[in-house]
């Protein structure tokens, strides 16, 4: 089998030889006369420096996620450099004292040169640079026309990597001159110039906590995580890395997905020809991210890297969609029979050994990520290309019109907006396969190495407490499930969800009350008994759990103003897997994976009497009543 | 899809209807005259009752193992009771006052009842018992007749279920004599005259720790469990229920195996036959008992019930053999295709849903366990029957001529000595399967609800210490591999395997020299980088892993007569699940899957003076040198 990654670039890493050649066509509107310069040789990538291109495609089409690997990694490497070293012409107004000798251009010049045009132009600070020559020399793939036709700082804010004096150098070669003084303000594009790349992404539902806006990150509100068994697809957290890309509704079933093959083969289908030709099947899966209880961690044992999520980076859904494995062998993938190969090893040669083989998934923002082929074809692996979610299409946030659905696997891998999957000898050259979404050892500090680690793949056994009502909210049914038994003295009632990857079950929720000393079992919310309510060949939902105990008041101590106690909740999978105790022994500085014991602190307000009403408690970031919800004491 | 498995018989478990049908033939030399009585209504199993029987085929065709289950079920319910309720004929000699109207049966007469006699007699005591009617409906199915022809006594020693009034009312049912007193000794047969059940074990390699000698249960010598990558067979800890069936070399490929099909189909494939028309694979895989490291849970959680196992109960070995899922294939196995299958309902109703399917698994002795059909037909799955072992025939410890091997699952679903699988819609009914080899929350005390808890399958991940070395055992070089690194101070060598079920791979290996307060990571040794020395579709083996670091010498504190530390190792596999940090929080009476942080005490044995000569040191039961083995002060 030819590798088709075999390359490495200057940044260390390999990265992939463009898929795609251009043909250069002849250029509509060529304004500059400026000499171009060819990149110092250091700067270019062997492969490619040669490849000229025309862009005829809309921008779906072009922006391949599999070229993007490298630049991000930089910022692994690399420090930040500021932007003040050049002359920033704050006096400039309507004089125009910049070399004369390059034309002026006005922005809306500038905007002829967009995605789809034969010469992209980009504005940085007052400079407009033509990057045909870049765009397939750029490591970061051709998501760079994003920016094409305007101001490419917005971008440069997302991809921070590229705020370096290297970046800066390569972008200077390609300077063929100014924006016109017309439009500037203050020496710089006026603001409502400059194009926001988030400016077209969906309206979300206001109940939604958000972490951060641009990109949008957020988590349903407590109250709301596991309301559900499927959670409701406005207050399904969202997770994006960029902007939503823009697909048209009536464009829907145009969108078309490139396969290419480990023989460098390819196919495409567009959406409509994946509806009609091959079944449509169902999988209720958990999404979970790999940062879901992060701040969990980060208050327990340390900073930690990463959006500060609490328990509700996780949801559940039913996808709708073709089977990935259907689609792979229409395409005309060929495998060595398992039963062939061994680990290190194969009797037949003739066909590749899938064990070593991976789907590497790219996303029209640029998104990109990989699982291991053995999942992506097991029978029972129920990975999906999904264009439903709970009945409907899938909304922007989640996808629309297509994305993977890799049910047991870290969210990461579930691509959005999928566009393009290459079959390859290697992971994807991602940074969000190669640079992120591991844990490391508790030592192990801010600067890991990072491939001595596995890129998460199947989720480990995790569970979270997220309502809690105590005293009279208990006795008086505001428990929004039934009560099913009486409870002596001050009663507490518990819920929250249990979760493994890799389609194990939950066997057991242990839920304490008093920190872990003492445990019993919560009742597992039956959700798949009813005939249709969960499909797929494995467990990949949540199971939701409730528990009803006896609150132990704390006796006061000497000194001891706040003698609280602890609910804790710890899950148990199929596998006898169990969760770790304490968010010390698995830190790692990025936050992944935050999975120890569940504890929500609870506290009486003030010295407990011998009635039981009258008393307050106050207990932690957790929905439900009878006490003041916030930060407990210690 | 018919149920062969929906009757429910008098101890409230399902059990099977017979397969086979037997004929009476007409028996050779029938003594008794005495009255046959129909065993009271309320103790008959309905189904059963009117089979009647005769036997032809050796013991070895004749074991079932899939009736055996009710039987040892009861002990979780009934109380042994006492055997001397009865009177003793101890002044029986040459006088015999017992009942005159039965004959009396020299032991030679009864060893001409058999196995493989139409009619089976066993002794109990000094009476004499025709069993023939009660061997179908015996709920342990064929294995009675192992005792057939001799004394019944030892196999109620090994099932002591037996030992309750209940079963001896059954018994006297068929009392047709009495022994001859000439074969009497103080009113009972001679002891010579007992067979041992036993005495055909084989011979065992004497470096085994012996933890019960009948059944023989052993695990390697400590400085053995993982000094090799293969465990040599001799060495390969030993798991038996019961005795070990004894097949004949030179009958070896004669042993048969039936497969019974859902549809109730069967299928007989001599072990010549399989060898022959399957192909032969080869697949490295440890296995692991459920109890491995059970001392550990005894000594650091409370009292378990079991084997009172090391960390030896595990060891990895290279199987040879023919897939199952090529020969369910071949006897006729047809399932609903999984891509058609949804969690509780399916659209392909003309064949069953293979996730609601077990494959139950019987030995040669009455041993039973089954394994969820998808993971025998699961082509990444490599579950294997299995004839070799790292090179050789199996020895007959570990299921001579013909095993079950499941990788990556408890060693309990691996049947030995395999006669018959049974493809059926439930578990198998033996108490290996429904009340044991399962684990509770630390809460639930010595009578768990047994059906609560799934049947550990795949196993969590854990790891062990199993080699120390200090001082000037690692600055002499008598660390048994390459110390890379120079230590200052104080050196320590460190070595222990560690292991995850599902095929999951080890990430990570942490050790801490300080009691868990800091982490370093350890080496992990790439048993598998030559080609051939590992095969499979996952990582079914263990990862061994070394480590060498200083060994911090604790400062005395007031009082501290003993400043020890503690060694500490913990294992992430590629899932990222992580071992439980101790083991009251997974404690369970039976004492399975203890796979907390393995510790190991390491104690300075006076106060350290400067230099770091002179110092002794004493551990625990672990391997390696520079100290005094022995439970070391806390």
């Amino acid at each position: 089998m030819a590798s088709r990654l075999s390359k490495t670039n200057f940044l260390g890493l390999a990265r992939p030889t463009p898929a795609r050649t251009r043909t250069r066509v002849p250029c509509s509107h060529t304004i500059h006369s400026a000499p171009r310069h060819t990149p110092p040789r250091k700067l270019r990538p062997t492969a490619t420096a040669s490849v000229r291109t025309a862009r005829v495609a809309p921008l779906s089409l072009l922006v391949g996620g599999g070229l993007i690997a490298s630049f991000f990694a930089l910022a692994q490497h690399s420090e930040d450099i500021g932007f003040d070293d050049h002359r920033r012409p704050e006096s400039l107004g309507s004089t125009d004292d910049r070399n004369p000798s390059l034309p002026r251009f006005r922005i809306a010049d500038v905007r002829q040169h967009g995605s789809t045009s034969a010469n992209p132009w980009v504005i940085f600070e007052d400079k407009v640079y033509d990057i045909t020559d870049w765009v397939a020399a750029h490591p970061g793939g051709d998501v760079i026309l994003r920016a094409a036709g305007g101001s490419i700082e917005p971008y440069w804010d997302i991809f921070s990597i590229h705020k370096s004096a290297h970046v800066r150098e390569i972008l200077e070669q390609y300077k063929i001159g100014y924006v016109d003084v017309a439009d500037l303000v203050n020496g710089r594009p006026a603001a409502e110039a400059i194009e926001d790349p988030f400016e077209k992404d969906p309206i979300r539902d206001p109940r939604l906590v958000t972490h951060t806006l641009k990109p949008r990150n957020a988590e349903p509100p407590k109250e709301e995580i596991d309301r559900e068994f499927k959670t409701p697809n406005e207050l399904f957290y969202v997770r994006n890395h960029m902007w939503v890309p823009v697909v048209e509704e009536t464009k829907a079933e145009e969108h078309t997905l490139e396969i290419e093959l480990p023989d460098g083969e390819t196919r495409r289908y567009t959406l409509a020809e994946l509806k009609t030709k091959f079944p449509t099947h169902r999988v209720t899966a958990v999404l979970q991210c790999s940062g879901n209880r992060r701040s969990d961690m980060t208050r327990n044992a340390g900073k930690t890297n990463g959006l500060q999520w609490g328990a509700g980076a996780i949801s559940n859904a039913e996808w709708e969609g073709v089977r990935l494995a259907d689609v792979l062998a229409d395409a005309g993938l060929k495998v060595a029979d398992a039963t062939a190969v061994t680990r290190n090893g194969k009797a037949d040669e003739s066909n590749p050994d899938a064990n070593s083989l991976h789907v590497q998934f790219s996303g029209l923002e640029a998104y990109a990520s990989s699982i291991p082929l053995p999942k992506a074809i097991d029978p029972r692996g129920d990975v999906l290309l999904a264009f439903g979610m709970n009945g409907q299409p899938l909304p922007r946030d989640h996808g629309f019109p297509l994305r993977a659905v890799v049910p047991g696997t870290v969210a990461a891998r579930s691509v959005k907006w999928l566009s393009k999957i290459v079959v390859a000898d290697e992971e994807s050259t991602s940074q969000w396969q190669r640079r992120d979404y591991k844990s490391f050892g508790p030592n192990v500090g801010a600067n890991p190495d990072w491939d001595r680690a596995p890129a998460t793949q199947e989720m480990p056994v995790t569970s979270a407490i997220t309502g809690v009502w105590v005293g009279d909210c208990v006795r008086k049914g505001k428990v929004p499930w039934k009560v099913a038994k009486e409870v002596p003295g001050e009663p507490v009632a518990v819920q929250g969800y249990a979760y493994s990857g890799g389609g194990r079950d939950i066997a057991r929720v242990d839920v304490s009350l008093d920190g872990g000393k003492t445990w019993d079992q919560a009742e597992l919310v039956d959700d798949c008994a009813k005939p249709g309510s969960c499909f797929g060949n494995k467990q990949w939902s949540w199971k939701r759990w409730r528990y009803v105990g006896q609150l132990a008041l704390p006796t006061p101590r000497d000194g001891d103003a706040k003698p609280c106690t602890t609910v804790v909740v710890k899950a148990t999978d199929d596998g006898y897997n169990s969760q770790p105790e304490t968010h010390s022994s698995i830190y790692n500085v990025r936050g992944n994976l935050p999975t120890a014991w569940h504890r929500i602190r609870v506290c009486p307000s003030c010295a407990t009497g011998p009635g039981t009403t009258g008393k307050t408690w106050t207990t932690g970031e957790v929905s439900g009543c009878g006490f003041a919800n916030g930060a407990p004491g210690k």
